[in-house]
């Protein structure tokens, strides 16, 4: 290597010397300063996807799995607007990832040249952390400050003119220590503590304290408090399966959340924020707990939330017996039979979970197919639950991909829904590409079902020919199997469960990607 | 009908009572009452898109053949951000488009429920006219307001609230005439006749002066002064073929546009600004023209630029003989032959300009595959050719759906790179549900060719692996026509030119729409 760097050979050393493994790419003209230096300084292992949908989706898949950044690079304002949907789905799901954004040369914004657009405002619509980088000397300092702010779950997004990037002159900068998660004061753990044991509360679990660690503490705050334990409806990433604390997830539909939390005066908050209603609809309210339930923070999402819980569980197991009823938490379910006949979301659901391989990765995106089967993974082998965190769909494959890379000894199953699926399709793709071992099951059931449930909530009741010709995506109906194979991955339909049994345990058996077409009549 | 409407479905029948007969839509839960207000008011044509970028770019292409906006349908930001990159061509291309942004109900937005964003910021990225609903009572006055604007060229985005859209007490509100375009000053007409016929200066065509009437009017000022005559790299819409006044294309590649441009002292833009080079390299100019050319304006894009072409011509017709001296303007090319043996890009520009027929509309984003064949159609049946105006590809597909819907007599040609095609490649679908008369001609060189052009040209030589994997597609080769298959489309392959021939005939004796797949080795 020469003497000197370039500003995008500083930065992506930084990144690399950061920790930074993995480069989730769909570059144009003004980042091939940045390919270049990927090609040419070892350390980081490019990844291409054909939409940047996919880009930042596998980002965010790799960042709930991994607990570290990794990078993209994306390509000016319609590359970064391209991949912003799942930028907005990691935002929520507090994912770590550093996007590396092209832009032009400083001295040819002015011009307005066709692909010129406002960058940096589109960067800052997913994050608080945004930097356009103004020099070449400090590309390196930016990457050391993007990797460090991004670490406890931000997206650092740094903007990068080309001319920066190519001209010579940039400096390598020492990674930077993050700063630690800060801690919860024992006041306000003493403070829970005391309504968990003595008043009608539910502890309300989100982020980061769904792994193992912040389960097993809340689980026994939950033994020794008899207080209600209850998760965010999605969360970004869910340690489950049999051996470990089940935790009961807040139901979607807004009505039946409504109901399951009445009867709480009081809400502790452990790394969730209170439970609202996805949308708004006429004559539902949009915070479900009651109007005159309390609300209280144990631990921020952005704060060492499973230390807090520890903390609290020692606590209130110091305390002694708890003044309140009985729990009526729900307990874990069995793992369901598989049902036999014509294949349907439940009985698929049921075998995956039966069937499902040690240490799986889940990513979900079944929507409508996927309402009920959440719990029949119960008591199935251990495995991690990830979720649509932000409502953007489009989400399932990406996040697969980026699991995928981020675990490669770990079976990866996406459960998909598909009019979710055709959004980030391309994901087919770097699954062959890479040949991930992600299995997908993608449920055809023709219909945006979750919509036509959603016509009728908001108030309108029988859908003529134009309503419906907007929520029917089965004329013409999509052959998944073709797309699958038209982009390299195996793939094969399933009408009975016969079939997709076979299909299911086949794909268990093999490494690399597959999908399975659940044909859904209803 | 019921006497009351509510702000939904004022908005949508004052859209329709102001001419807008067509909505491209992907609505989420937030859109419903919109849904239910197309579903119900008779006069609005609902064409659904599986991804935004599909909703958006038909739009555009709709408004460059139709000269007046289609509505879109958008679901809160991220279906915005999914549609930007062909809303930032449209702008590009300065298509009339409104776009209905769904958004959570004003009282929902404080909660931060898991789908919310900064839509009104979102929305200002790709217009200066942006409207976030505040009542229902004014949605009727938005919506009327939003198409006079976007008439001569201007995306409106109207942010419309779920529950302002959901109450009764809308009004429907009378169309607004808009304004006509702006005159230009005789003044700056005859200054400019002064330089065409007395300086070595060019006439640089672009935006609505490239329809038959502007470029008669600029043919007639070419004649009479022997100025020369060029446009645009990428106008929206150009009408071409034979009996057409040919004008030259400006090249894509900065160092041979600068070439074009070094001999002339004065440029004169009608309907275009100065060129500017796509990107920024190092050791080449922005400006394409030699630094000491002096920019004239006749006429800027939103102006009436086809009156002012035409009141110069006559100006200049009136004042005789040029001191010019002859033009040195490029002829019309001949119809290639078509060549036999092995499919070529340019074997299939020659068969497709051979066979043409009358009035077809071509969507060319061919990229590297289209780079030598757009002159082979100067003497082809008369047609449009729409451009990727904004350089954010993914426009291809969709703008074939946009064209063909506002054209059904006509023919609509895709010509589209592969690369390109993936990002909107959804769009086949939406091809299919309509039964639209689209013919898609699929350049699959395996490639990001023009990556690979890009990466010499910023100075880089010799990729190496890491490099080589981010712009090579072909890995594994993707099988268009089993993509399209499984969405519905017919499609055949052809590799070599009598296959092309026999797949292109035929598509053009048959409706409906077709993909044939070029199968490019090299």
């Amino acid at each position: 290597m020469k003497d000197t760097m370039n500003g995008a050979e500083a930065l992506l050393k930084t990144l690399i010397d950061s920790g930074v493994e993995v480069c989730f790419a769909n570059p144009g003209t003004s980042e091939m300063q940045l390919v270049a230096a990927i090609d040419k300084i070892p350390g980081m292992r490019p990844v291409l996807g054909l939409f940047e949908g996919v880009v930042t989706g596998a980002a965010d898949g790799y960042g709930r799995m991994a607990d570290k950044p990794a990078a993209t690079l994306l390509h000016v304002g319609s590359g970064l607007a391209n991949g912003m949907a799942n930028l907005h789905n990691a935002k929520r799901a507090r994912t770590p990832i550093v996007n590396m954004i092209g832009d032009h040369a400083t001295y040819h914004l002015p011009l307005d040249a066709p692909l010129t657009s406002d960058v940096p405002t589109a960067a800052g619509l997913t994050t608080d952390w945004m930097r356009v980088c103004e020099s070449t000397e400090n590309m390196g300092n930016h990457a050391a400050e993007a990797v460090a702010a991004s670490i406890h779950g931000r997206q650092a997004n740094l903007v990068v003119p080309a001319d920066l990037a190519w001209t010579e002159g940039g400096h390598v900068a020492a990674p930077i220590e993050p700063k630690p998660r800060e801690q919860v004061d024992q006041l306000a753990i003493e403070r829970c503590a005391e309504l968990l044991l003595h008043e009608n509360s539910c502890l309300f679990l989100g982020g980061i304290s769904l792994r193992d660690r912040g389960l097993t503490a809340a689980k026994r705050i939950q033994n020794a408090s008899g207080a209600e334990l209850i998760h965010e409806n999605a969360p970004a990433r869910v340690q489950r399966g049999a051996g470990r604390p089940t935790v009961e997830r807040l139901p979607y539909l807004a009505e039946i959340a409504v109901e399951r939390l009445e009867k709480f005066d009081h809400m502790v908050l452990a790394g969730a924020k209170a439970p609202v209603a996805f949308f708004a609809y006429p004559n539902l309210p949009g915070e479900l707990t009651k109007p005159d339930c309390v609300i209280h923070t144990l631990a921020a999402p952005e704060q060492d939330v499973i230390a807090a819980i520890e903390v609290l569980a020692d606590y209130i197991e110091g305390k002694g017996k708890s003044t309140n009823p009985e729990t009526q938490d729900r307990k874990a379910q069995d793992l369901p039979e598989i049902p036999a006949g014509k294949v349907t979301a439940q009985g698929v659901g049921a075998a995956v979970a039966n069937l499902l391989p040690r240490d799986a990765i889940i990513s979900d995106e079944a929507i409508t197919s996927g309402a009920f089967f959440y719990d029949y993974f119960d008591e199935a082998a251990c495995h991690d639950w990830l979720n649509l965190t932000g409502g953007a769909i489009g989400q399932g494959l990406p996040l697969a991909i980026g699991a995928a890379v981020a675990c490669p000894d770990r079976k990866v199953i996406s459960l998909q829904a598909d009019g979710s699926a055709m959004y980030t399709n391309q994901a087919l793709w770097t699954m062959a590409r890479e040949n991930l071992d992600v299995c997908v099951v993608l449920f055809n059931n023709s219909r945006y079902a979750i919509l036509e449930l959603e016509f009728s909530r908001v108030g309108v009741q029988n859908p003529g020919e134009r309503a419906r010709s907007m929520l029917d995506i089965g004329t013409p109906v999509i052959d998944w199997c073709q797309i699958a194979t038209g982009m390299g991955v195996k793939a094969g339909k399933a009408e009975t469960m016969a079939e997709f049994r076979h299909l299911f345990e086949e794909a268990m058996a093999t490494e690399g990607p597959r999908l399975i077409e659940v044909v859904l009549t209803s």
